[in-house]
């Protein structure tokens, strides 16, 4: 008999398989607040706060202490308690509890997974807050990209191993005629069998869309999950472990299947725990650095980082000034710059661009756009909205050593939160400087900082965009152009450098966006990523097929 | 318009997609010599012998010498004269090749390589000969497994990886409603991106069917292939080589897209050539030192290995003994022994194994298999067809070293062939050793050689088998067992072990045997083997998938 999760998704993974085949927009978890509730907002909060100054309930092995100490960017305290658990507790649990999630198949995983995902959305308000209370993230963006959003990357990740998984069939009768004799007959079996324990090392600033797709593709294809939150981050991945254990209970499994690894700033744990053998699978968001670390290190598991680089707009032309800078001043501002997808260089030749009003000069197109970011955020209750808060303190030193790399055309105003005056928050800094000048550009400055450079022509802030998406790496890349060789080359550029391509947008998507179920966030194709969310790589080295044959009946 | 090798093959290419689907006996390529012409293997022969102490005609650049002195195991000496190239030339013509192979699409790129294998598939006999008297196999051998066996498995590597890049789709139009405001609309397109120039380093017995999967699968997703022949195998490969460089000529691109790199056991180049930056896929067949190698130091590329293992078989109970019989000693004496699926280890308890007539002592079954494998070859013109020849002389020291470790049940004879009396050829030697020797028979010892290995009782047969795949890798695990707790337990070690199970094989299908389209062969879940032929990760790695998004029209 069909597992009752599975039956009660059935529908939700075919739709889930469809979008993925077609990628069109699809979106399984609504992100309209008001289908959350009357008073959505206010009674996540209050679930949230339940949480500060408590003991997070975690029911796991090897408890050893507790540890957390992760602070708001909004300015206060959290101070929850988590249970602090001995890895090798954590993976010898997980270990024992894999054999019956291997029977149970890939139709009962993925039923399993996507009800944690439903139940999940159902908390979508509560993990907002706390997303926000721990990334800085304003409330609203916290619930889209933090709730509603990660849930589709975390379903679109079980889809595409779903997909994957029964893409082998179960059985197979094998019949091959031979001459004078009759034919051989085999029974074939087949298998999905998990490549061990995956450990995902969560982020900083988008915890829960960064981790999900890692955790629900290794846990769906039958691997046992350890997540490692970053120190500062923890408590939205604590809420969806915790749910995951519940679901897993529930669902008639060993809720170590899925387990927490608290760590702190002080005694970081993923390089040990990344090195123990029988951690086959790494999931990994955030610093190039360590992304490098672990790729070369971690050899008995494979390894999807998702690191960081620079990310380009090549500026030649537009027929929609206005449209371009408002969409620019965005994609600089959003969450004060600290999406991983936010250009940092903007390329403009000397000449300056062409627009439907004529030529403007580069150091025009500088004010304009400095004068648009000034206009987004003139209004304190939509600049609160926008920027949020800075996620750590070294990204303020950062603001303030980046203004002094070239001409400053747009200072970062510290601004007082309406709601939160204790918020750490800057506006956006926007520096001017060349080509040439590339220790001042050519580096990631993670955060709320533009560097406008110039070039002597596009052709040259192509080749420009290209060096850099091939040696810094990059997740994006943008190109404003009316000429439609200048988009080819653009074209090329992307294929080449492995990058995704924005070609004019002036609406109200920031290049900043990527959609589950219809963007591949990174490509695996540069130093920026060694995967893309969520392509068949991601999801067909977490599991092999073991066969078995016998003479059929 | 469609490409003509596209329309051509569509059907083919569906076909192949089907019965990886479903994974029942589908061969494209006839088995069935017959269907080759009326003197098929006559006609092939002569085609072979155009090419001993002659030159091979490649036109590749960065010829810098010739090179080549193969010898045939039958005992002449082949001595064709290949052009040398250099490595760096052949990857910078791939290089400049690759542009207008990534724009041709999946579909043409998977006709195309439709059109190499059918073109393979007319000169079979021809790449029969070739094998032969490269490799030692038995002439029909080579025409099955490196002929008609071999060409399929490259299909199916190509209807694997067409399978894959087409599941994303070449555009989509994304359409987000918005509260309050019209919809946003993006119009995205979708472009597979080979990650580089591919390696293929072939083997030495097997060169065509260990090579294809890797070649196929690199080629059809955009990549350029350097294909390095075992220096003793060099011309199943070089006519492999030409004839897709033909092909893709005709086809109307550039023939560097797949190229010939020769060496030398004196001067071997596979170590720095692995290294190179551009090369960024590697397939390997062979030895399990070099291949962990590879995967240790060629870490700019994904590595896909084919290593070795020690395969075993637990004795425990039959209906059929005969059968049984017959069926290990056939694969046991296959080709010498030189198939990397041969059972290296027998298993049997103290108390011998239970039959339909008795109980069978573990003595008498070590005689009896002996006399099993002595009748099987005891016709010299079927032990001709049975044997082929010893591919190096290495393997003969081995098999006299191989002597000295235990009771010999069965001397290794040497064998005059009927045909070739100057062939290496050596019947198999059975050695009677105990559990505790693991010196003697815990190494892998390639060639003609087996071991019974007496253990206390089943349970301790299937514990040593399943200790001996994880600590030193195996592509077959052979179980036979009238008691169903037994398959069961054997096929909880091939899960937890990673390794194929077959059960109970007593007809005319031997272990060694993996049938394209059903058999996964390896399984990249233990040390003798990286990767699965041909399973969604074998191909999934090989291409990346960037997009590009604009506003819809």
């Amino acid at each position: 008999m069909a597992h009752p999760m599975f039956v009660k998704h059935q529908e939700l993974l075919s739709g889930a398989v469809h979008a993925v085949d077609s990628r069109g927009w699809w979106s399984p978890f609504s992100e309209d607040p008001r289908t959350y509730g009357d008073n959505a907002f206010e009674d996540g909060r209050q679930a949230f706060e339940a949480y500060p100054d408590a003991q997070f309930y975690l029911d796991q092995p090897g408890v050893v202490g507790r540890g957390g100490g992760e602070e708001s960017p909004y300015g206060f305290t959290l101070d929850v308690s988590y249970p602090k658990c001995s890895a090798d507790a954590l993976i010898a649990a997980g270990k024992a509890a894999m054999p019956a999630w291997i029977k149970a198949g890939p139709d009962v995983r993925a039923g399993v997974c996507a009800e944690i995902l439903a139940r999940l959305n159902a908390r979508s308000m509560e993990i907002a807050h706390a997303v926000a209370h721990t990334t800085g993230q304003p409330l609203r963006m916290a619930f889209l990209i933090g709730g509603a959003q990660a849930q589709g990357r975390g379903l679109e990740a079980v889809a595409m191993a779903w997909r994957a998984m029964k893409q082998v069939p179960y059985r197979a009768v094998w019949e091959k005629p031979q001459p004078l004799h009759p034919p051989l007959r085999l029974e074939k079996r087949y298998t999905v069998v998990p490549r061990g324990v995956g450990l995902v090392i969560g982020g900083s600033t988008f915890p829960t869309w960064s981790a999900y797709p890692g955790l629900f593709a290794s846990l769906v294809t039958g691997n046992a999950v350890m997540v490692k939150p970053h120190p500062a981050a923890i408590l939205p991945l604590a809420i969806s472990v915790a749910a995951a254990r519940q679901t897993l209970k529930e669902a008639g499994f060993d809720p170590n299947l899925v387990s927490l690894l608290v760590d702190t700033r002080e005694v970081p744990v993923a390089r040990d725990v990344a090195l123990k053998p029988d951690v086959r699978i790494i999931d990994y968001a955030g610093g190039a650095e360590f992304g490098r670390w672990l790729e070369d290190n971690a050899r008995q598991a494979v390894v999807f980082a998702e690191k960081s680089g620079i990310n380009c707009v090549v500026v030649d032309s537009t027929d929609d000034y206005i449209g371009m800078l408002k969409n620019l001043a965005i994609s600089l501002s959003l969450y004060s710059g600290q999406t991983c997808t936010r250009p940092q260089v903007l390329l403009v030749p000397q000449d300056g661009l062409l627009t439907p009003a004529g030529r403007i000069a580069q150091a025009q197109f500088c004010r304009d756009l400095a004068t648009a970011v000034g206009r987004l955020l003139e209004d304190p209750a939509r600049a609160a909205e926008v920027l949020g808060a800075i996620q750590s303190p070294t990204t303020l030193d950062r603001i303030d050593a980046a203004a002094k790399l070239g001409e400053v055309v747009r200072e970062s105003a510290t601004f007082v939160h309406p709601q939160w005056p204790e918020a750490r928050v800057r506006t956006p800094l926007l520096v001017r400087t060349t080509v040439g000048d590339t220790s001042a550009w050519m580096e990631e400055r993670f955060g709320p900082i533009g560097f406008f450079v110039g070039t002597a022509t596009t052709a040259e802030s192509l080749a420009v965009a290209e060096r850099v998406f091939r040696e810094k790496g990059g997740l994006t890349f943008g190109v404003y152009s009316t000429n439609p060789n200048v988009v080819q080359l653009a074209e090329e550029v992307s294929l080449r450098a492995g990058v995704a391509l924005s070609v004019n947008l002036t609406g109200g998507e920031p290049i900043n966006d990527a959609a589950a179920f219809s963007d591949f966030h990174g490509t695996g194709a540069n130093p920026a990523s060694g995967s893309s969310l969520v392509d068949g790589a991601f999801v067909s080295g977490r599991f092999h097929v073991i066969q078995s044959r016998r003479p059929a009946a």
